[in-house]
């Protein structure tokens, strides 16, 4: 909604002479597609370049000048430069003294400097205010006007007012600056554009790996031994019987990895007696990725609802049905309701939809625009009692499904246990130690420890 | 949460002498809310009227004087009058220089005037300091307190003080101000409420009008065909099995058209030989609809699901299942498992949910604030592509589940295709398509394009 | 994404010695573990403390002097000190004048204090410039890294400068400043951690005690009833049939609840003729949770779908299922298809989708990254014209589910009327008295009392 108006803004341009004009250093892609978008929206633009010969490349009604003349023409100059080149800038300290510098560049890897472009600029020329901004916007996106990622622009700077003139720049391009503060926070916004979801990869790749697993595991039971053994083609169960083995069974283990981290820290803290000493660095990085964690655990949940709800739906299944129901239309005989089935039944079925319906719970407050009117106490209520409950929920739908297979010899093919009985060592070690620790022996102390409390102080030293 | 303690604050003002007094000129519906809430949260108003005898419609705490002296009392002065009456403010000039004047005048069109309204109260009262806000929020929403929908106040003026103070007071009355710059952005600001879903209007009609012709297509060919031919009267199909035609469809028919504007400009720009010049008006409006296009096709896709797993609670379904059962009784045989459909059941029910959880995703992540965590990279990643493959898996799912219908004829009633086989064409179309354009010797210019490049530079000029 | 670099940033302190010392008073729980983050940050600390003895709990890198040596160190200092003990700092006011005093302090209960602490704080100190913040962070989180809730920080303060030096601070240690304007809004900071869904508790114990009232209506009629009478034991209703009976009801009530109080504000205003007399309190605080009412109502009508899709799963329905047919195929006939269930059956499932589906949409923009994005007229359409909409659709589809029942006496167990006939009477009384509420005779004069017309202007005096 908002992006139409500022669209409507950007294609009909206020041609009051408020605009102010703006100077670009650079004629490359970036420069040009900025030089392009701020002609659009009512800024003068000069060019700053080496030879004014390529001017065919740059916008019609942008001027092109040397870089002396042109940055003279404006109070804002954008450096639309590689980091390599700004030293030729050095010999014009001083018609570039006072006026705001935008530093727009980008790295091509995380931390490939040891400080900042932005900085870097700032101790070239320090007489100049220099500003990070722009660097998070695509050229592509810009030139298109399909701005439909992200319309954040990060700006960072020591000067306020430079900031501000910068910001308002932003915003007449149909953007919404974002002040990140001093330009100390440059390193970080050079590095932002370079990630592509730093805090999920290793989750997803843990969930690749035990998925992987499990599917040739299941394969090997459910398809390969039936053949071997019983043979019978059941090649087919690898598009949906399979699946729907092995996502509940990773949803479930998933979702106790949220909660064994802090188990071990609970138990670190005990053991050490102290809050303030740093946990191992596997234990810290664990704890970083619980979020993503629990939101592939979320997923392959919901996998598992509509795998099972499609169930009435597919061929196989019918024909079971049909096989069933005509032999005892052909034996003369109607068995009776079985109760216990009866119950069995409906009661995981019902403790498995309670459990989805309070992950999916914990799955929308974890949204950012959520999580952000949510009070730290709110929070922790909703991630860390709702979220127990959940797994207590999720586990005991399992045990109610299966419980039955552990004495059965015949969920042992091949001597090994079925995945699903691999899917609750996790999830039960989760909870029997956490209710261990709720006991009031242990939570006590515990909550002395995390308020400040330390058995040893000496430790700390 | 923070509604609430917004709340609390506004019900139990602060009786301290801090806030200082404002100024309303105009005693209509909103100055009179805005009075009202104004008083509730601890400000003393004074109302500048041209008669002070109407004054019983007022907020009993306030006072009312005549403009100037009521001008004089304050430093802010909210112009609660509507744009056509605001000449009579230049006898006023003197008394109002230096002081803050907030415009929040709406318009009854969309850029029904050249300048928007502060401008032009700028340019009468040029010795004044205007700032737009408040125009955003309803005088029923002010007067009941039940501010349900967005909090959000934009603000925008020229002065960073006078700025400031209005954005304290927005504040204080437990609204959220939104800095959007100088008073430029006026027309923007006093065009936002106007609007009614501006960018959903093209696709909800083009959905609108495709969806129409489809139902009508499928009550031809489905009810009116075997009614008329085969005797039977199946107008039940109108709830939900032509509707479960429809939406699987729309939702193809609408993510293929996601994707296509991408393909037209990749083959304009490789035809151009150049990116520096415009679309076409057509192509450039499509793709700036393309996210609204998208979120219809998931909406549609997602009935397509709610309907089909309804199946098995249809009378009709289990009627027919019955039949099909009784009838292998009677003849005391048991059909056996056909391996074939086994698979091509399963396999097209894994294919459609593989490809609707990629559609979920893509919708999650086109959330305002979750695409606002995601950098441009991430979010081509996702949106490209992870659309790409749900286009495909959903394409596949169509083409497994009814691909043995091509060749039938009894498809072909009235010999016009089934809906089912109209849907693939533009999907299909956009896959060929694309898998040409991800050749190497068709993918290596275009990028080169992408980067700045250009095949014949004397084009642009 | 975001939430790593900044973690990257910690991690990898920036040594640079640009960041400016910070003291901190008091070496409690939330002192220690500001200053810990602080000196990962980069910044150097002093704490200031009444004894240097007990440094061994705070961080290594820290100094620690008396108060007045530490204050004179840093231009800001942090009073992580109890508000009781506040008065120590008057001795001090001639070291601390014109330095930036950073109330981080929570109370215990809600409005403890007749004003704030940072607003009593800057009494104490009239000399100093008091900036509330940091108050919202939990120790914990500070301490772990795992700052998994929000990462917003309330900054409030009177003097700008001192604000803007505290929220760079507050960026640097990788969380979001969020301006709340001046030292006025202290309170309500210090109000919001305590908090625990305040606006969600009346609808949440509502829905907690017609859920009980409903689930033992049920209960007694299909459980003990039937054991009673016709001495079957359907105890396992207890898991699906009776949730799936109360869901529906509990989602139909508090839907129609959610649009009750409007229809009441009407009625109140065409009586009074005016609207500029508050409504009775116990609208007020109805209206204020709606949005809360739509959202439990959500959840149950999700709760409803899934309980019901679940039914071909379970092993009673399954049960009925087979018996059916095979009496059917033992007695040697087919029952014909009966157009009339196939009508009901199919469009009772249609219109609860489509209800469903709307309420789902309503829910989708009431996510407050959504509603940020729609303005007032949107709002408005949406939650009004299509709830309204969803309301008359899942009204509808109770209706046509078990209309049958109304006129059959067996449905009148004990003489007592089926939850699902009681469900009905709320959300048909809505209906009818807004249907009523539409008519021009009546919409017309309550438009224009909406519009600010009083029928009795004396009345308002």
């Amino acid at each position: 909604m908002n992006k139409n108006s500022s669209n409507i803004m950007a294609l009909a341009p206020n041609t009051s002479n408020k605009r102010e004009t703006v100077c670009i250093f650079g004629t490359g892609d970036f420069g040009r597609a900025l030089g392009h978008k701020m002609i659009q929206s009512g800024y003068p633009v000069v060019y700053g370049s080496r030879s004014t010969q390529i001017s065919n490349l740059i916008p019609k009604d942008a001027e092109v000048l040397s870089h002396a003349e042109a940055a003279q023409k404006a109070a804002i100059i954008i450096i639309a430069i590689q980091r390599q080149h700004y030293n030729f800038l050095i010999p014009l300290a001083e018609i570039l003294h006072g006026k705001v510098l935008v530093d727009i560049s980008n790295n091509l890897k995380l931390n490939q400097y040891p400080e900042s472009n932005a900085e870097y600029l700032a101790q070239l020329l320090p007489g100049s205010r220099v500003v990070k901004a722009f660097n998070t916007v695509s050229a592509w996106a810009l030139q298109s006007g399909t701005l439909d990622a992200s319309r954040q622009v990060f700006v960072c700077g020591d000067d306020v007012e430079a900031k501000q003139m910068v910001m308002n720049i932003v915003r007449a391009l149909g953007l919404t600056p974002l002040d990140k503060g001093s330009l100390l926070a440059a390193q970080e916004i050079e590095n932002y554009p370079l990630q592509l979801f730093p805090m999920w990869k290793f989750p997803i790749f843990l969930s690749l790996g035990l998925t992987a697993f499990f599917f040739f595991y299941c394969l090997a039971l459910d398809v390969i031994y039936t053949y071997i053994y019983e043979k019978k083609n059941f090649s087919f169960f690898i598009a949906i019987t399979i699946p729907n083995r092995v996502c509940p069974v990773m949803a479930l283990i998933l979702l106790a990895l949220v909660y064994l981290p802090g188990i071990f820290a609970a138990i670190i803290q005990l053991y050490r007696g102290t809050k303030y000493r740093r946990f191992p660095d596997w234990l810290d990085k664990w704890m970083l990725c619980r979020k993503q964690l629990g939101l592939i655990a979320l997923a392959f949940a919901s996998l598992h609802v509509v795998f099972t709800l499609v169930t009435p739906m597919r061929a196989f299944v019918n024909w079971r049905t049909s096989k069933g129901i005509i032999s005892q239309a052909l034996n003369n005989k109607t068995e009776p309701l079985n109760n216990t089935n009866a119950w069995i039944s409906d009661s995981y079925l019902a403790l498995g939809i309670l459990g989805f319906f309070l992950f999916v719970l914990l799955g929308i407050t974890s949204l950012p625009s959520v999580s952000n009117n949510v009070n730290w106490r709110e929070f922790r209520f909703v991630q860390s009692k709702l979220g127990y409950l959940a797994l207590i929920l999720c586990t005991a739908h399992t045990l109610v499904y299966g419980g039955k297979w552990f004495l059965s010899p015949s969920a042992y093919k091949w001597y090994l246990p079925n995945i699903y009985m691999l899917s609750l060592v996790v999830p039960c070690a989760v909870l029997v130690v956490k209710f261990v620790l709720i006991f009031p022996c242990v939570d006590k102390p515990l909550t002395q420890i995390r308020q400040g409390w330390e058995r040893n102080p000496k430790h700390s030293e």
